[in-house]
């Protein structure tokens, strides 16, 4: 429920992809306040019960929906849509899975997996993992944006200029978001809410999660933007980093290979010193851990090292 | 000075390049307490009084000096090299520059630039930048690392499985480095020290500042290590974190390109927004602001993010 919302658009308001042409759920004037109803990445295809089996045969017709779209009237191609992300109302449910031929570690990890976790809506307080350690929460939307010019749909799997599967997970309450609106209207919709994921979204999936979101979108004339960018109000991992973090590092002369092996090296840690089942690992590594570019400029070699924050394993 | 240090490196001691068959500075017991004195990356050919005219005329060869090596005993290949940051001592007396054919925009910024800082190092309090803004300061050691097994002399640019020009900006005071050692003694050296950097030294240089450096060096046996890893005991960001951050975000096919984007981006926004210099606002991002990896997965697209903090601002 929302207090003070112009609008709700609710789940049953939701597309597959990106497409200018999807009629909208909703026409809002600039500076509405809106509540939208989130599914789970999977669609309520995973949930309480759902084992490993379950993601073999996910449908992935009806993966990644997003609630919407909505008309913001005045918005004209070349104009910015300001989005404040006001707040998030969590389920209390979410899952992680390893997706056959999906995530960074693709080729090392083949084997579905599944964790099913379930947490305090009203704290978000962090989250116990199963194997061990508990993780802290910071709700976002990992899909939010407008529909591109070109006509047809387009995937929702790829995050583009104008938004949708970007997966930063700051983009939490309290920051706003300035995406370039390409279509008139702009076509907003949101989705993919997850509960926590490290920068990176390693495994390929996040504590996903189905959420109510409230956004304010405004219309902004006369700005230029390329692609998306956002403020955030204050810190971003203070929810995380009290004790400190383990590190890992790849050294070598390209930024894919780097966060590879950084990634492979950290799994490699927490199963030999933390007794964690490599895919657990793995898993813990997606939803909690970050990798960064500490050095991309001392050719021909560049350092990308990957974070996971010890608060976890105490 | 170094109240309970069993050895001291003189800056005298220093070298260029890595290599197997330099003579140690000094053989340490594994478990000593060591004090560096680290020159400047240039070595001293840039300091107060300098201009963007002495950048075109450094030296190469006698540019990012390391002080050692220190052959430390018992320490032979295969084993790891545990290194406690102990402390740094600052000079008060930093450079940034960008070098022509050096950095992550070495096409946009073809021209020779150079910021000298001056920093309280009692209090390492924000420094001030001359065109507007402070940068909060955290001391690291840029290079650190051992010598490799391949026999000759390696360049000390390129960071390596065994350590060198890594440009951790996390590798301060309190934090625990392990090394990968591959000859006996391991010959450990350190330098390049900066008073402050962002992830990913995006223009190529950070406050470069000369510093003496604190270290203990211990041998660990039976240790598997690939990579340099390390351990912080604690937050590593809330020295800058405390006004949140300005972010832009790249988003294409590859990570070098979207770290490019994102990057240029928020050298826009800065001097759109906050009235710098395009080329301050290079050297501000990278003395200050952080790459990171937002998202890897959703293929064919990547995100990366440049946050800078706002504290800089205000």
């Amino acid at each position: 429920m929302c207090v003070a919302c112009d609008y709700t658009i609710h789940r049953r308001d939701h597309h597959y992809g990106w497409s200018r042409d999807y009629p909208p759920a909703a026409v809002a004037k600039s500076g509405s306040t809106i509540h939208f109803e989130c599914l789970d990445s999977s669609g309520g295809q995973l949930g309480t019960g759902s084992t490993a089996a379950d993601v073999v045969n996910l449908d992935f017709a009806k993966v990644n929906p997003v609630t919407g779209p909505v008309y913001v009237e005045g918005a004209e191609p070349g104009d910015v849509l300001k989005v404040d992300i006001r707040e998030f109302v969590p389920s209390g449910i979410g899952w992680t899975a390893v997706i056959p031929g999906f995530g960074l570690l693709a080729d090392q990890f083949t084997d579905p997996a599944l964790h099913i976790w379930t947490y305090a809506p009203g704290t978000m307080a962090p989250s116990l993992f199963g194997p061990g350690g508990s993780v802290p929460l910071k709700p976002f939307a990992g899909t939010i944006g407008v529909a591109p010019s070109e006509p047809g749909v387009h995937s929702v799997v790829p995050p583009r200029r104008v938004g949708g599967n970007l997966d930063i997970r700051d983009l939490s309450s309290g920051v706003t978001l300035y995406l370039p609106v390409e279509v008139e209207g702009g076509l907003f919709s949101v989705g993919d809410t997850h509960a926590a994921q490290g920068d990176g979204e390693v495994c390929g999936t996040a504590i996903e999660s189905a959420m109510n979101v409230t956004l304010t979108l405004s219309v902004l004339k006369g700005q230029k933007l390329e692609s998306p960018r956002f403020t955030t109000p204050g810190p971003v991992t203070r929810h995380l980093d009290a004790a400190g973090y383990e590190v890992t590092t790849g050294v070598g002369p390209d930024l894919l290979t780097a966060s590879r092996e950084a990634l492979s090296r950290m799994i490699d840690l927490l199963a030999a010193e933390h007794g964690y089942n490599p895919v657990d690992a793995y898993m813990l590594c997606s939803v909690a851990g970050d990798l960064r570019i500490s050095e991309i400029v001392d050719m021909p070699n560049v350092v990308v090292s990957f974070y996971f924050p010890r608060i976890v394993l105490s």
